[in-house]
């Protein structure tokens, strides 16, 4: 691994000391990843006022205005796609055993951060590579310190592989060393047992875990650890279900531990003996320990280079923006569309590890304009989840396909709360918008064809769910992306997104007419199926026909004003806090943007005019009580030249993980990282800043740029139509020039 | 006891053979009950499949359309007022341990109705003292027949104390029977263990269990058992943690059990050795044991002479108006107002026990007119809890009290799903409603002082409630009485009904200030406050305002129209079966009457062409889902002279418990009887068929008789302003003879 102090300023984010307030915070914002396997950046040793195992029940409350369990610590440990069965929340993502375990006692005390004596602590993640480090003296006695390094990664090129090294040196002494390696598998999700088997063996310097969630996913983890003068014959053994080594150092002693751990989901392994396919992976990558560092820091570099936005003029903004890219980046996977991103970017359990319209309208762009395949993989997740979302409009009632509010790893309906799960329709119409904006963006035609069948069935699913009254068509009974509205009709917002999603269909049977007849044909579209289709996108159209105010459902005008003065005693805390739910259902405030959403996405069908008097008119309303809201209030502000009203939008989108004041709050990111706020963070400098347009409103690579004045230039690649460029803006001035290389 | 075969087939219920699939209802319909301790009808040994410690967990989930889990029966044995604290559920009841536990071998064969060989089978409650009878012959093998019978009561007099009796006759023989008398502590509630201590010690025939919730109730139980020929050596002993005896029987013998049980809820021990005052009691019934059915029947036979309706024309609407009576007798405690009745009568345990609405405008009337006392004692339970109400109103935001929809005996709201808790608000005036009905009934100034500040905190809680606009009021975001219509705003019977409450308030101040200086003074009315109530009230009004169809609620309109003939597959199940929540909350069906409680409640302030109008208008739309909506769609109709259509709602409303089906449908009653429904079926004879006025709207007892065709006469005993009537009604002719003797 390279040194312990190379790292730029703006890709490190560094804790100073150990705080019990704000521990889970950073075991967020610490989390490492390779799109495979996630790891919260807890430490190796735990924290012993922290029992993971404790089992309690959680309910399945407002997610957004839950107290959350304080516990000074919360691993995480995920695979995207291993689920286990929650009496209460459904299906969730399991926290698994915890594969960094690695605990030491010297002169028979245990370390732990939070009771031992420690001097000069430090800990950083450099997200250049995603290496993640700890420093620390500890004095463990009168004149005996313990000088102790951590670091770690998750490959990426070897994407379930953990790689830890621990170094220890000793100061006086002599001091007692006993160092215990481990996979500790009693760790539970939101206070819940989900392995219904648990086999562990030890041999000789080997652990090795299999596991059996209630859900049917099975998972193997082996784990080798050894020291670096073993072969003076002092190796890990068995020592009940750990190993163990013991050493005694004297002054200026040092020891190197390095520990490697495979993670695997058995339907991965490839191999039909799966003990001897995942040992063989680790004692391959332990044959090559000293490549490992550089195979991974190669992809990483790689990765920066297709996505990294510079902007000189801010220092912190740099860095906020490198956060997000780095949570994106490490979120991604190429290769896998068995699960999308989960509301919490596997940073954390906050929303069971569901998949929200989060992955369509605040994520993909990024991909899409970085990284077009991980783009494709996570729209081939809503293809491969059809199945579930004609299950879940089955279950309703109506023909066709109902994309979930809160999707299982295979499309069913997971949100255990139901005024989402039944209402908050919208997200099936962003689906069909997502799939739209990757066709426009790569011009895929294979990809293309594996979505048609979902534009019409989720069209077929309109056609139930709407309502037809003397020539006017009602979608009644909905929520929009303002929860803090319940129930009600006609929200403007889920109408043009409905009206959109089937003029895209539309667009697409003509293709698939003309270009996959086979295709067409197996649609079993009817006589006049797709004329009502049109009728209906015709009907439903909100942007053109409305014109000034546009309203955000029918008798919005009948809700309360809210109070905001009197009620919202600290604004530094959600307005929800501040009022019961049945007031919030009747008032006029706002959770996040719900009308501005469509100047939003479709700046350019809305005249300027109306959408300032919509802004105007919705934001103070609105309470931004969602991390959904901030960034989108920039790019509209932005797109209204209100570059200054923008900045300040942007950085309160800057501060929901990454605010300053995590000491004294607590941080933002303890039930982890806020991963579409990071999308929008990412759009809020591209869309909103440098006002790139839209490649499903725009042919053309063409930017409308907009700094704040803190900002002296931006730099970003970006990808269009399957070529990289290069943007630089500075005040006005744009330049593209294209990375490709001569081929 | 009497002897066995003495009933009248019109207080009979009887069970032919034991059944599987309606066992848990009978249960329920054979529930025996004094006030103060509550036994559903199990059998004494069990069921060997159907164990009552199993530990599951119940969902809050919407319990008309709930799948309750079926095991094959169900214990309950319930104190009013003894709850505990589920994590899900809230407040429950609590299901205490099993008193009447009492369980035989024959030839180490154990009982088991389910499978052993039973011949002559028979069970019967008797309606008229509310002894439980069984009766059965067991071939236990090849020429051995045990006939045994079981009679049981919970006496009426020693409200704490239930009483058994068993005997058995062999024929054949010899037969060695083995008999174990218990209290079984193994007894869940809806599955989860409420019990935080238990500590049961048997010391000769006697056992004693003392054990306390989770909420901190404690309650104490102590049995004895003996048998006839105890002198001949032979007793009941400890053996593990039960007694037994056991005895060699040949052809011919005979043997009887004597079991007293005292359950006691230590805070009425009414003694500082909790041991022994449950003791002494239980030893001075066993001291006293020929005496025990007789002053238990006095009693019943007391309350049946101020209650019983009689019908001369049909049988079968006898009995269940028997049965209805009965269990409303069972229920009914004029000495305690630390509980109401709770939603299924303390039979069983669907809705928790929690109290409702139902009190107010279903239970009430019937107590009123025959036991004021008891009625008082319902709307003390208000007065009781009114701190839990301010509670309630402060936890939502506002000044005042909120009665919760579903109570806590504290007065808190135990609703598990918010739309009903947060917006079903018509319960708070449905409470200042009741006690005016209690006032008006009674005359009794010290109760109508109680309520007072009942009446000055809720119309405190409308003025922070309800929203001006433009000089009209509004009572936004709640749900009405029909709960398929989830949220709305200024539903019609919410609106009138705070209306009411409001007049009633100003009456009540003006009476108060009249009569009550002292407590008016106490009220702290500020200036205007009296004037902001009738301003309100004035404002919301709905009766006398409102012509032709009152709209159940502001854009009622634009709900869709139920397509009944396409979703209703099957009509002898629920509506709400066949369509899904979200479709429901947006389709124009109803779950049960809502604008129609207006004319129910209200007759002579519609003018019958507007009722006739509104019937018209809404039964179309109404599925009588709910059990609460047959009863008062019978009134309605008979209150517009269309009797026979009254007649057969009211035999719907006969169903609903009583139904004939129950060997094919599992019965109504299996989770409780609809004690509302009761109150009810009370209220369709006399309200509705004998056409009694509401004495708060008419000082003097008047009746429009319009019986149904079936019947030739009906005959009912009424209390009005305190003194006691016969009521006798053929045809069209009225009879009131004063049931007070000369003083």
């Amino acid at each position: 691994m390279k040194p312990y102090q190379a790292y730029e300023e703006e890709f490190c984010i560094r804790q100073e000391r150990f705080s019990e307030k704000c521990e889970k915070h950073y075991e967020g914002i610490f989390t490492q990843g390779s799109g495979y396997l996630h790891l919260r950046g807890s430490y190796e040793e735990g924290l012993s006022d922290a029992d993971q195992s404790e089992e309690y029940t959680r309910l399945p409350a407002n997610v957004t205005l839950e107290k959350s369990r304080s516990p000074l610590s919360k691993w995480g440990t995920y695979l995207p796609g291993v689920t286990g069965r929650h009496p209460l929340l459904r299906e969730e993502i399991v926290n698994l055993p915890y594969p960094a375990a690695f605990s030491v006692e010297a002169e028979g005390i245990p370390l732990d951060m939070a009771k031992c004596q420690i001097i000069n602590y430090s800990r950083w993640l450099d997200m250049r590579d995603g290496v993640l480090y700890r420093f620390f003296n500890w004095r463990v006695k009168e004149n005996v310190i313990l000088q102790a390094s951590y670091r770690r990664f998750v490959s990426a090129k070897r994407k379930n592989l953990l790689v830890q090294e621990i170094e220890f040196t000793v100061f006086g002494g002599p001091c007692t060393l006993t160092m215990y390696h481990d996979i500790d598998e009693q760790v539970k999700t939101n206070g819940y047992e989900h392995f219904i088997t648990k086999e562990k063996t030890i041999r000789e310097n080997k652990i090795e875990l299999f596991c059996e969630t209630d859900n049917g996913d099975k998972i193997g983890m082996c784990s080798l650890a050894w020291c670096n003068d073993e072969n003076n014959g002092e190796k890990f053994k068995p020592c009940g279900n750990k190993c163990v080594l013991e050493k005694v150092l004297t002054q200026g002693d040092k020891i190197r531990v390095k520990k490697l751990t495979g993670v695997l989901n058995e339907a991965d392994s490839g191999t039909e003996d799966r003990r001897k396919g995942l040992y063989d992976r680790v004692q391959d990558a332990a044959d090559h320990f000293n490549e490992l560092y550089e195979e991974h820091q190669r992809l990483w570099a790689q990765r920066w280079e297709k996505s990294q936005i510079k902007i000189e003029g801010n220092p912190q903004d740099q860095k906020v923006l490198n956060f997000a890219v780095y949570h994106l980046l490490r979120c991604g996977n190429q290769k896998d569309s068995r699960a999308a991103i989960c509301a919490k970017g596997f940073s954390g359990e906050a929303y069971f590890g569901h998949f929200f319209w989060d992955t369509e309208i605040y994520l993909l762009p990024f991909y899409l304009h970085t990284d077009p395949e991980t783009a494709m993989r996570l729209e081939r997740f809503r293809v491969k989840t059809l199945p579930g979302a004609k299950a879940n409009a089955q279950a309703y009632g109506y023909r066709g396909a109902r994309y979930p509010w809160e999707s299982s790893v295979t499309g069913e309906e997971q949100c255990p709360n139901w005024q989402y799960a039944d209402h908050e329709v919208h997200v099936t119409a962003d689906v069909v918008f997502g799939m739209w904006h990757v066709w426009k963006a790569t011009g895929d035609e294979q990809f293309f064809k594996e979505c048609v069948p979902v534009f019409v069935e989720t069209a077929r699913f309109w056609m139930d769910r709407v309502e037809w009254r003397e020539g006017s068509v009602n979608v009644n009974g909905v929520m929009g992306p303002d929860e803090y509205v319940c129930l009600c009709n006609n929200n403007a917002y889920t109408n043009e997104m409905i009206a959109k999603s089937l003029e895209y269909t539309l667009m697409a049977l003509a293709w698939a007419q003309e270009n996959a007849p086979v295709l067409y044909g197996s649609l079993g579209l009817e006589e006049g199926e797709a004329g009502e289709f049109r009728r209906c996108a015709k009907a439903l159209k909100v942007l053109g026909n409305r014109k000034g105010i546009i309203p955000q459902c029918d008798h919005f005008d009948e809700l309360e004003e809210p109070h905001f003065p009197r009620l919202w005693k600290d604004k530094s805390k959600p307005f929800g806090q501040f009022i019961s739910q049945e007031r919030n259902y009747r008032t006029k405030a706002l959770k996040q943007a719900d009308v501005l959403m469509l100047p939003y996405l479709f700046p350019h069908e809305m005249h300027r005019d109306q959408v300032r008097a919509n802004y105007k008119y919705y934001e103070p309303y609105t309470t931004h009580d969602s991390s959904l809201s901030a960034v989108v209030h920039g790019i509209v502000c932005a797109q209204l030249g209100e570059t200054e009203e923008a900045y300040t939008f942007f950085q309160k989108a800057c501060s929901i993980d990454m605010g300053d004041a995590a000491e004294e709050t607590g941080g933002g990111a303890a039930e982890g990282v806020h991963i579409a706020n990071c999308g929008g963070l990412w759009q809020a400098v591209v869309y909103g800043f440098a006002g790139m347009d839209y490649c499903y409103e725009n042919e053309e690579l063409s930017f409308h740029p907009r700094l704040p004045e803190a900002w002296k230039s931006l730099s970003f690649p970006v990808c269009w139509n399957g070529k990289y460029y290069q943007v630089k803006i500075m005040g006005e001035d744009v330049e593209i020039k294209s990375l490709e290389k001569d081929k």
